[in-house]
């Protein structure tokens, strides 16, 4: 993309409004505004980011044997009086009537419906294990919407459901849930750890949220320091094996990790006193197994191999993708601006030219961009006719995690400079090495 | 996608309530499922075609220059009273309350919002030419919802919005829009005749509506027989020639074909007796030019370069997306079910194994299915222990365009069998050719 063909309103007084970094930095460089309070509109950068979150779940999801489908943002009361929960759920559900006068609401979470679904279609054992999951809108009417999109009403959020014969496969569906949100959150460059946590109106036993760790955090965290030495990292796991998946869960929750809901100071304290640690944590997942509780209120069964119809046993699990992107931002970022893991960055990398009309410039950074093009990687080109600091400033802010600085003095000598937006150091080399080397950090082959 | 852990609910009966063949083949082939009048539920085989045509959308767009945002379904009345619609709209329009009792909808397109962007971070003429799109769920509260997808309430929609310094560039914009929805059809395999229409409560002087033939259509169509004959193909455009644009703009509309709204007997008759036509259409999409009305209403201005502000010329342009699923099947499908195009099919070839559990068939089956999948190609693979009439009848309804056809007999003398969804025809070649015709159908290279 070129810049100069590109919306991108960036801002250069901070926003008051704004309390928290990730906010002040997600309107400063233009990927939000909001629409109304707690709802917001994606500018081209921030729907970017949103769709490379998107697209990460659903990767991870298809992985783990998932099936995607897509519920509507609209429901009608009525399941959620079979379920109980239409009362129950107060005024954080936006409830409105049709023209007809049917009462209808926005949906906050999909239990009912997806039971539904569910009950309408299968009816045997046979058709066991099922997951299916949906990236969808949803709304909760949050009395005090704040923090930009990491707690707005109108939020981006992945929800799954697993359907399962017994409780242990449904346990099964738990811990590969978690195997593959660990590795989810892993590409897009975050450390969530699992804690356990408490169900809330979903209900269940069985529940651990994923946080990640910074200042800004809603809930303080008391974890074992050796947790955050865990990672996840490249290993191949079969997601059919009850055994390998179970393992991953020990693994990342035999340690002391809780937030204060949960929190048990009496177990805490048998962790050794060096190793205890509080923090703050943002919550970007959870996980639930609650059992029958929805198949037996609303009459979702299948027969088992005796004929018999048994309710199934159900979980369900979610990642609030529009949130990543402001926890991403809150866990990466310096004075400048935002820093992005290169597995969701906006751009690849952002070419900056310091003499725009200079015919040579102008050459190589079109070649750079048509040979970065090539390799199916989207570099950002600045070809406005400003000066230098402020592009730097403005690449700078907008994160992308790679620099290439091309002027005059520069290519007299037959090279490029390339930047890393982390690190802030900087290499001279000739343009072809620069592409070579943008290309092996993305893993695409050079052409 | 292996069909025994594929979520695929395939009914045998056509359900009573569903009157035309999309409604009816969506139903019995998992696609969707009501949720409540007018509002579905996309299933797996539903939700991976509603993808595809996203990305269709995404692409084309991205190729005519439009840039990609997210704006939220829920908005507040604030700007549709600014702009004079909120009254206007009458019960179409889903209005509530929040818990704070300000008045918000949800949105059912997005001039005003849109238009709030633009003004809050656009003043010089240099910004432009700017044309921002979203794909995105939309609400209009039908009095009479049906037709399935066709007429729902609760609908997937691309909504781009063009803003330029003159009445001239807006016509260009308005026919670049022509020019990328006639690409966009043509890969979905869907011959959509641009005819002019009637604004509506958009507004405007300029519009067309992009038509499909379609005996369930709701629209009575009166065209020249020759505009049938028109195909984009695969010519180059540049989208930034104003000129090209034009053209294409005049090739495609400067016969005679109008709805039943717009429709001149008159006119008509000047039509040659013999190439008049008369049949039925499903609108797919419309462009709209509608000048300065809610940049005038909503001081929505730029600088121009003498620095006097002027309203900006606008227009707004829409492609029915998941409506798209209903007009494909009911332009492509036969008597025992749906027959995809290729851009869109939700897998590139069935795999159907004459008997399971075979072990010569079932190694052949994992190996194509194994070769298909290398070649970065999704095939469906009916690994069930069905009769091979009903792995057959399922694979017709669902409507993909391939086949492959593996038994013990065909294998015995090395060949498997490729049948046509379309045109029924079926061929004996070795495995690996099949492999090869696949491949080379969907344009991908060989391994």
């Amino acid at each position: 993309m070129r810049l100069s063909r590109y919306f991108l309103p960036v801002l250069k007084e901070t926003p008051s409004e704004a309390q928290i970094v990730s906010h002040r930095y997600m309107l400063r460089a233009g990927m939000i505004k909001q629409a109304s309070a707690g709802i917001y509109s994606w500018l081209p950068l921030g729907f970017k980011v949103l769709r490379k979150i998107e697209n990460i779940v659903h990767e991870e999801q298809a992985r783990a044997g998932h099936i995607a489908i897509q519920m509507p943002t609209m429901q009608s009361a009525d399941l959620w009086r079979e379920s109980g929960r239409y009362d129950a759920y107060g005024q954080e559900m936006l409830r409105m009537k049709d023209r007809h006068d049917r009462d209808m609401l926005f949906t906050p979470t999909a239990e009912e419906l997806v039971t539904d679904i569910f009950r309408s279609h299968v009816g045997s054992y046979k058709d066991l294990p099922l997951t299916l999951y949906q990236i969808q809108w949803k709304f909760r009417d949050e009395i005090r919407p704040r923090f930009g999109v990491m707690r707005g009403r109108e939020f981006y959020m992945k929800d799954g459901y697993n359907f399962d014969l017994t409780k242990e496969d449904a346990l099964h569906a738990y811990n590969r849930h978690l195997v593959s949100y660990l590795r989810t959150y892993e590409r897009m460059g975050l450390q969530a750890i699992p804690m356990r946590a408490d169900s809330g109106p979903i209900g269940g036993d069985n529940t651990h949220e994923f946080l990640v760790l910074a200042d800004t955090g809603e809930s303080e965290v008391f974890y074992d320091a050796q947790i955050t030495d865990l990672t996840f990292g490249s290993r191949e796991i079969d997601y059919d094996s009850h055994a390998e998946c179970q393992a991953v869960l020990e693994e990342f929750t035999s340690r002391y990790a809780r937030t204060d809901e949960t929190h048990d100071e009496a177990l805490f304290n048998e962790v050794p006193e060096e190793r205890r640690r509080t923090a703050r944590g943002i919550e970007v997942g959870q996980i639930f197994y609650f059992g029958t509780k929805y198949s037996e209120a609303m009459g979702a069964t299948v027969a088992d191999s005796d004929g018999n119809r048994v309710p199934v046993h159900m979980g369900s699990h979610g990642i609030g993708v529009s949130r990543l992107v402001g926890a991403i931002i809150e866990a990466s970022h310096d004075d400048k601006g935002i820093i992005w893991p290169e597995g969701v960055t906006p751009f690849h990398c952002g070419i900056v030219n310091l003499k725009q009309g200079d015919e040579e410039a102008d050459g190589a950074c079109e070649a750079l961009y048509a040979s970065l093009t090539a390799l199916g990687l989207e570099p950002l080109y600045d070809d406005r006719n400003e000066r230098a600091g402020a592009k730097f400033a403005g690449m700078d802010l907008i994160g992308l995690p790679w620099r290439i600085t091309v002027g005059p003095r520069g290519l007299k000598n037959g090279v490029v400079e390339l930047t890393s937006r982390r690190t802030g150091t900087s290499e001279e080399l000739p343009p072809e090495q620069a592409i070579e080397r943008i290309a092996q950090i993305y893993g695409r082959a050079a052409v």
